[in-house]
């Protein structure tokens, strides 16, 4: 095995990637295991990062139209029942709240008390169409009320057997939006609008490339007509659903009681969607941009863009070094980048210079710089990006100041492109179920973790291909909005076929 | 009985003010019930409101050196049952999650499953003290660790018999700071610090003067040494507790082993805080701005400072007011008022003029502006104040662009104001018993919601006052900072006393 180069987090993404992300998770600050089955803590580096992705997102969703609305935690089991068909595929594992009391049990512990036990449990909302549009049935008389465009940010509870920090827990946060609409086509229309804002902000925002599309039926979210989503493709070369947007027909509108008179005066049941992402995009973001040092952000979702190290042997240089440092800042911090100023932390705490560097290379800040007495003579910074492998550079002080928001460009683009190029090369088209197999198949003893990506392949939905994807532990993730029609043979059936689908082990 | 005035809100305020309290949350579309008990949906209106509060709440946090973090949603009962004690005053009515499964039950519906029960409940956080200090015990090791400065916005849940919207729901929206000091000094001050925060918030951003002060024993956070609050008074006379502040002391880091290292090496407990305020907050601004034409907001907390509606006869008439109001709004919109954008709504819905302008009267936008082509010709707005009686009157076009910030200026200035003078006219100091009793006896029926209002009396805390508030359904409030010591004789036992306590009715 070759000597690997010395890295800040061990393993390395090829030694062990699931294990590379749990210590770049720590290592980040990110976030920790609670007390709590299932639950995490987010810590407030990582935070820090879920609220800008809020405030990002949350400014995408008001510029197309929508309101946030806050709607209970809490689900009538009865709202289940009458679901029972659509949520089977998810609502059966949940919080299920009985009791509306602890009591002292006698023997110095507490109790749930029987006495304060409910008359219908309620559940702990695993998602929100059942109370939302149970809400909506209410909002909803005249197609003068529509279309109504609601979006929630929230808790949510499923309970999952095995977690992982932010990409599977029992708790999560989320958006969940929730429109109604008059017709068909508008529905349709909205649901493909909030998926182009889920790709738009992966890209533009996350610097996280993603394919568009539709998912198949047997990957459809319970009782939609269609579900859409964006897939990225993390460095070990599995797919992670980032975001998914649902046409729900009329479904829910029926089920709910979601009604309107039209112009007419005639009484029509409503056409609804539902869209959502989740904190599980911070774990995307890790995945794609972190490397063998640790986390790597994005500048637009980055809690600092630059974090100013000052560098001094005694009190005298100290003073002379910290007024130039707080200089800098201010300097910084009055430039902007995308549309926010750009944030600038300086970290004087006094621990070894090397220790101090590598909580920030860890933490993936995009900009390091170092300042002591020597910069200062010279008028320089000693400037680091931390999306190159480059060693930091001198670059004149009014420099940085002029270009720092072009550098934080650099580094959005920069991280951007390379998702992208890896992405490139681990995506095929496959003609057979043989290549198809061969793709799979782990190969590389050194990188196990390591091989496969997305496969473009012809295929027809199917028991053979079910059983085919279940032994080789792929998925079928979507057919691409952006592919065009092409004939073909399905690899596993050898059906006709006129569309590739993508395929890809997941997260 | 006099004659009412004509108004928009049916009961007025001095007919009915709890009723009135209802309806303009209805008719302002703050929120409504939802079909889970005790739980409440809030409306975008009602949320815009409290996105503003959070906006504005948080950035007074974050400059005061705190992080925001976010802890799971789920306590287990053994956390309570060690802090039973702190716990005895809040924690046995609450949500109790017994069951992670639901399945058929084989009478056509669902049941919690009685394979999934789980080992241990877990209780949907009433407050997060006991998980937050569990992971902090984890986070403190040496005093370099501390202070530890952490906040949390979130959901909690607290099992209410009679609830009323945004002022006492089941489920609330709030945010808990939770801090962790190496001294008892540092705590302190930590605890005044954010007391000051909200004092602060309350009077310049939700024009609502409140009284700082400290609860007196029987009326401390279970666990406290010592709990801070700040009252404000309603419309109707009655004191709404609006936020506290908790010195824990050594209390919860004991029970939680949050111990630390000194520079000495030796080990110490440390010294906790903790604060909070809630969606309440939307439910006192209500009852201190509000008139019987709904709700009055102050500009800093608007989700919409100024309302431009378009009048117009015929499609060519509405090209030209739509264009013209459209600029307006654009220029108003380059203002900035209180280091945000002015935010502006044009609302040219075709419903009747009446209709439309009561909607945004009921809804408590501050700056109400009418144009129609006559404005035009004239270069004129028609512009009326949500907070004054005045009419509305013409204002040149120009003017109303260059003198919005101040305008809304006034409006938040003059709603301090007013509820200013209306506390202070429903302030008393009281000397005896017999005036106490007068003061708090509804006596004038034409009014009999509004009565009474604060009374500042000497007393010491004992079984009599106790038993005499009780009768009395009045409350001890605080013990007002802002006081100075003046020797005097408890009202209810002649006992000395050297402070003045603050009497009220209370929600």
């Amino acid at each position: 095995m070759a000597k690997q180069p010395q890295s800040a987090i061990t393993p390395t993404r090829a030694e062990n990637f699931p294990e590379w992300y749990q210590q770049v998770v720590k290592a980040a600050d990110l976030a920790e295991n609670s007390d709590v089955r299932g639950c995490m803590v987010i810590k407030p580096w990582g935070f820090a990062i879920w609220e800008n992705i809020q405030r990002r997102l949350d400014a995408m969703f008001k510029a197309t139209g929508h309101e946030n609305a806050y709607f209970p935690l809490f689900i009538p089991m009865s709202f289940l029942e009458k679901e029972a068909q659509h949520v089977e595929g998810f609502a059966k594992e949940c919080a299920v709240v009985t009791h509306h009391r602890l009591e002292p049990d006698g023997k110095g512990g507490l109790r749930p008390a029987p006495s304060a036990q409910l008359e219908e449990p309620l559940i702990v909302r695993p998602t929100s169409e059942t109370i939302i549009g149970a809400t909506f049935a209410r909002w909803v008389q005249s197609y003068r009320d529509l279309p109504i465009l609601i979006n929630q940010w929230a808790n949510v509870v499923r309970w999952e057997l095995r977690t992982r920090m932010f990409l599977r827990t029992t708790e999560f946060l989320w958006q969940e939006g929730h429109t109604v609409h008059a017709t068909e086509v508008e529905a349709r229309e909205e649901t493909l609008r909030m998926l182009d804002v889920y790709a738009d902000f992966a890209e533009h925002t996350m610097s996280m490339p993603v394919i568009k599309g539709e998912k198949t039926a047997g990957e459809r979210f319970p009782g939609a007509v269609s579900t859409y989503t964006i897939e990225a493709m993390m460095q070990d070369h599995k797919a992670v659903q980032a975001a998914t947007s649902h046409f729900l027909g009329q479904n829910f509108a029926r089920a709910q009681e979601i009604k309107f008179q039209d112009a007419a005066g005639k009484e029509e049941y409503a056409w609804t969607t539902s869209w959502g992402s989740t904190t599980r995009l911070v774990g995307a973001l890790v995945m794609t941009h972190g490397d063998d040092d640790g986390l790597i952000l994005p500048p637009k979702l980055a809690p600092a863009h630059v974090v100013i190290m000052p560098i001094y042997r005694n009190d005298d240089e100290r003073g002379e070094v910290m007024t130039y440092c707080a200089r800098l800042e201010q300097e910084l911090a009055a430039q902007s980048y995308a549309g926010e100023p750009v944030r600038v932390r300086i970290d004087a705490r006094d621990i070894r210079g090397g220790e101090r560097k590598w909580q920030w290379v860890k933490r993936g800040v995009p900009v390091r710089v170092e300042i002591g007495p020597r910069d200062i003579e010279k008028q320089e910074v000693s400037v680091a990006r931390r999306d190159s492998a480059e060693k930091a550079r001198s670059w004149p002080r009014g420099q940085l100041v002029q270009e720092i928001a072009e550098a934080l460009s650099g580094v959005q683009q920069h991280l951007l492109n390379r998702a992208g190029e890896l992405r490139e090369k681990a995506s095929v088209r496959v003609d057979s179920l043989q290549e198809f197999e061969a793709y799979f198949a782990p190969k590389n003893t050194e990188q196990p973790e390591i091989h496969g990506g997305l496969a473009y392949a012809h295929f027809v939905d199917s028991p053979e291909m079910d059983e085919k994807l279940k032994e080789l532990k792929v998925t079928i993730r979507c057919l691409p909005l952006d592919d065009t029609d092409e004939p073909g043979k399905c690899i596993f059936t050898g059906m006709p076929s006129n569309r590739r689908g993508v395929f890809a082990k997941a997260y």
